[in-house]
């Protein structure tokens, strides 16, 4: 017989786990909003203080540099001609106090009027589609990115590796 | 120490909260799905009886603007030509009876051969990417969205705004 | 007057409703990754043993059939050339052990530099956009894909239909 404390103790657990895998699938819902808004301290608020985000040939470490990269003029270049950093829904592990996670980007960026156009109309490009690995963390603050690898889906083995692994809970 | 009463009802306080967002994101991903295959009815009743969609150079105000504009020419023929309005995972924050969602969403519209294709094949182009930000309000019925607000990420900085306010928990 | 009992069985009902689902919105955002890394065995463990996948021209039975899919020289083509299977966050409606879940997908493929430009640049193309409708099990290993059918959206009504009976609850 299973007493009405074990129950409520199992029952902690599991909403505990729930709680979990919410918080940090909202917390990666939260970067593609944020990015496309130029919320620079919104978007490395969402690593931890010496947080990590390697993306292809560039790679940042500490919230300064995250902040820095959605300063600089490639990233404002982006928001101003239109663009959306579209992220898929996350695939999400939890092991204790750290957590795995994975999702699909696209980069959608707006292409105004060609300049030869009869009938001008402005369109969208699909710039980049990219896989993204997380390894995140339990801080006092709550769950936050320890590490966020990002490769461009361009045929490159650790691009689609980043994916597998991310579900397969690995990091 | 804390009673079981105590742990109970701080339970029951999470799961609320849990059921509130889980509730407020599968309204939110009921909306591709219902305007793709033209549910008018559908569509409207995930507002609530009066509620407003503003979508840049359209208003809609209450459940019948919105199953009109379900049921217009221009909606019903990207459905006949196949079309996806393609919304990603969206950021809740609930706050009582109302909370605030934002997400993006894409609109994939298909395209069919070219007259002069030697090899005729079907395409798909992105037509628009846009901004979406949600007002939503607990009903008898559950969560219904009072107000939607949608603008094309072409640059606009209404656009950006829209996503990184709906992060940030504004109206 | 409501027991201490009454509130922990209601609180039970209610939680084991959230897992499943986020059970079902996990099993299904784990289908794109896999897919995108060739893991044949960790896509065929998405469904039950004798379980269909019904894609267009393509119907597979079991999960020896969708393996030899994902192992097969079409969809390795699409890994080597860099490709992104992109699924939306899925409307999940559970009923007891069987359930009914319906998302978007965009195939979106990497196109390399073409041999007469100046500038010679990557590019990503919308290949697909696919409407999906799955029936679910529960297993004694968990939730389990028993079928899905996809169909592209290119105008033919059995794919908007997949999307809005999908949502409905329907088979």
């Amino acid at each position: 017989m299973t007493t009405v404390e074990e129950r409520l103790a199992a029952l902690e657990d599991l909403v505990r786990g729930l709680r979990d895998e919410r918080d940090i699938s909202q917390l990666i819902a939260a970067y593609g909003p944020l990015v496309d808004d130029g919320d620079a301290t919104g978007v490395a608020g969402l690593w931890t203080e010496d947080g990590g985000y390697d993306v292809d040939e560039m790679s940042m470490s500490g919230r300064t540099e995250i902040e820095a990269m959605v300063r600089s003029d490639g990233h404002q270049g982006l928001i101003a001609n239109g663009c959306a950093h579209f992220l898929g829904p996350a695939h999400v592990t939890v092991d204790g106090d750290t957590a795995i996670a994975t999702c699909h980007s696209l980069l959608v960026v707006h292409r105004g009027p060609r300049p030869d156009e009869a009938k001008p109309k402005s369109r969208f490009i699909v710039a980049r589609a990219t896989a993204h690995h997380f390894t995140l963390v339990r801080t006092a603050d709550g769950w936050r990115v320890a590490q966020r690898t990002s490769r461009v889906l361009d045929g490159r083995d650790e691009a689609h590796l980043l994916l597998g692994n991310g579900v397969r809970g690995v990091r």
